[in-house]
């Protein structure tokens, strides 16, 4: 059942390693069925290269497997967690991109720098709080989950506007309308954070991009008024 | 019509890729048949691999699209404003490679440090002043083009002889007198951002270069003397 | 003989280029049948390309070449007083992946600074002291795997919760229950390597991840309740 | 004529793309034979890919274009003039190597920061002093192989125990007994540099490799007693 479902699935997951995001194994997608509240993911451990669409686990919001011989991601509850937060996310990537990383593991927000980071993001790329350690003792994926949504909530971020965000210490998330966009806005991510490194190098107090400018690059890339790519305008 | 300029412009677009000079769709490249007052442009947000020379769009110095079924890059303006600026100009491309975008983003000019850049401009890459509100809240692109221009002309700069810059908080933009060339010094744009980064990280003070190894090297491969390369010697 | 043995061996050096671990002819693997008591191990100075099962040379325990027309690796004594140091590990990957050099040129551990690090190595990857010069000039390779012996003991590490370590001003090498497994150990050493140079650039001062986060992350990987990947879980 | 040493040339030059030492067509590698006093080097600016082993052009010591439609690289007197002063060697290679470039643009040598380096140098990646202008206004490219000559007589170095140099304030050149040799010293000499970038990020007052250990990697790969690789023993 599900079969462009599992299809989408597939594709995101083989996009990330042809995007140069993945090493090893680190890293999964998944693509949710909002009308029936079933998404497909990622199996567990397996090299992207053995990946096929039948091996895309299905599993409810509820977090029961509903169809698969495979076990899902072990980050499979982060992305149930996000899904149930993020009501208008059609699909979610993680990844340990090199550079996003290595904001998340320094507990920093990535800045708006430049306006390729407004192409994508009405904001920072924000960082979450740590977990507690009750948090890491119990339910630690969905917790995972909950600090992104509580991280975004807090500041009343539109996940669509905000695709993405470091969970503190770990790695990045991405989410968007689709699970190509959300592949897409992985890639922005990464991008987004290397370009930071370098301009944090070469000018250590750089100040964030001027209000106007953000706002320019990120409306004529979404919203109403958009007027970048092709009609219909592809999402985000 | 134009098939010959398509396919140029088409050529400069899919070389930008295999140069590693393009994350997404960040990116294009155009060349103006002079005689015409037209130019070929990529249409926005298509990716490289789907191509081809008949999707290319045709504008003419006016900004009226002569032919073509899909938008033209949303940078499109930008390139009609330095067509204009710029007489002698034949090809423009725009990329965020990574090391010149980082440069950019900090709004520093790449000082001329090595013979790698004198190789390629008679002095620094220049970066431009930031857009006003005025500027950014009106055509954008346009204005885009704008600064660029100015940024040359403020110094007497010719084109040919420094033949890309630097947009404040965005990115690089390359030009010479053919669209193939102007992908050239988008490429040494890059290759000399990063030695730039990689020798301040050496050395903090380096000092320029010294005028006479610059005028050298820039006057082996270009000018009325230039002995690099095979005759007909090949341009910028 | 040991026709499944060279295979492992061959396997384990080939994915080493293509993990991106090694520059020209730096870098060798070997696999053990613990049961007879003989390595397989690369020959030395060979191209990776050049590489076919049957050039891997057999050597046993006492440094015996047992099969083989090639020398072995210049490295072999270190791989031989590892399998005689450490009983349970399988198989020994050695290579100057950069990131990972760098830190043992440095002569500093690599830091655990987030998940990624957790998922493999139950605390730092550990640096070896120096070697005398007493150490260097007599059997220096077998004297370079004492040290790597005796990094581990004197924190009582367990060869399989710590599956490498650096050889200060050399290199690193990584060890596991399989050859397959120590290059996955390796390519995992390298991006923690390479994160923890980033994450400290970006903050200087970081603290070591909290142990319960530590210990969450390598403990759903390893051991009697690990849930990471399919049944049966996969080593290293 | 000299058929084989043509190829010679021309395999050492399309090893450059292929090592990731190339941007654009910055470097050239050349092949000669002592017996006839003839060498062979790449045609100027001519792209990698559309190099065969007749376009090389033949050159004798004293400047003379013995065999070739095409112009030598502009920078034949550099390698004429090592040849030259550099009796054993047999084949030279010229890059703008990233990291490599990046010391030399820095004006630094390479300091001796670990194995990797001492496996391939006897010593410190020499840095020239910088051109006077009267040299640059002269025969500049004759005078930049005279500054390396003289970088290394001045520390009595023997140019197989230094297989390669920094031009000061542009690139690396790097020579051996043939050249392809001299391609593995110039990929050498690019790892080197890189790792020691890192290594100084991580440890900036970090000091050069002990003498003893600098002797053992050197010796066991260079000279009487090496026993690394196979017999014959490889060169360079």
């Amino acid at each position: 059942m599900l079969r462009e479902l599992r299809r989408e699935a597939y594709e995101a997951n083989v996009a990330l390693p042809r995007h140069g995001l993945i090493t090893l194994t680190f890293g999964n997608a998944s693509a949710i069925d909002r009308a029936r509240g079933i998404f497909a993911i990622k199996p567990s451990g397996i090299d992207y290269e053995d990946l096929t669409p039948t091996l895309m686990v299905l599993v409810d919001l509820e977090g029961r497997i509903v169809e698969g011989k495979l076990n899902p991601s072990s980050d499979m509850p982060t992305h149930r967690r996000l899904y149930r937060g993020f009501k208008k996310v059609g699909g979610i990537v993680h990844t340990h991109s090199i550079h996003a990383t290595a904001f998340a593991q320094a507990g920093r927000s990535i800045p708006v720098l430049g306006t390729t980071h407004a192409d994508y993001f009405n904001g920072e790329v924000p960082v979450t709080r740590k977990l507690t350690e009750a948090e890491i003792g119990s339910a630690y994926e969905w917790e995972t989950g909950s600090v992104l949504v509580e991280r975004l909530l807090v500041e009343d971020l539109n996940p669509l506007e905000c695709p993405g965000a470091l969970v503190n210490r770990h790695a990045p998330f991405a989410w968007a309308a689709t699970a190509a966009d959300a592949v897409e806005a992985a890639v922005a991510i990464e991008c987004i954070a290397r370009l930071a490194i370098l301009s944090l190098e070469l000018a250590p107090r750089l100040k964030t991009l001027e209000p106007a400018l953000q706002e320019k690059h990120f409306r004529r890339k979404h919203g109403a008024n958009a007027y970048y790519g092709q009609k219909p305008v592809r999402g985000g």
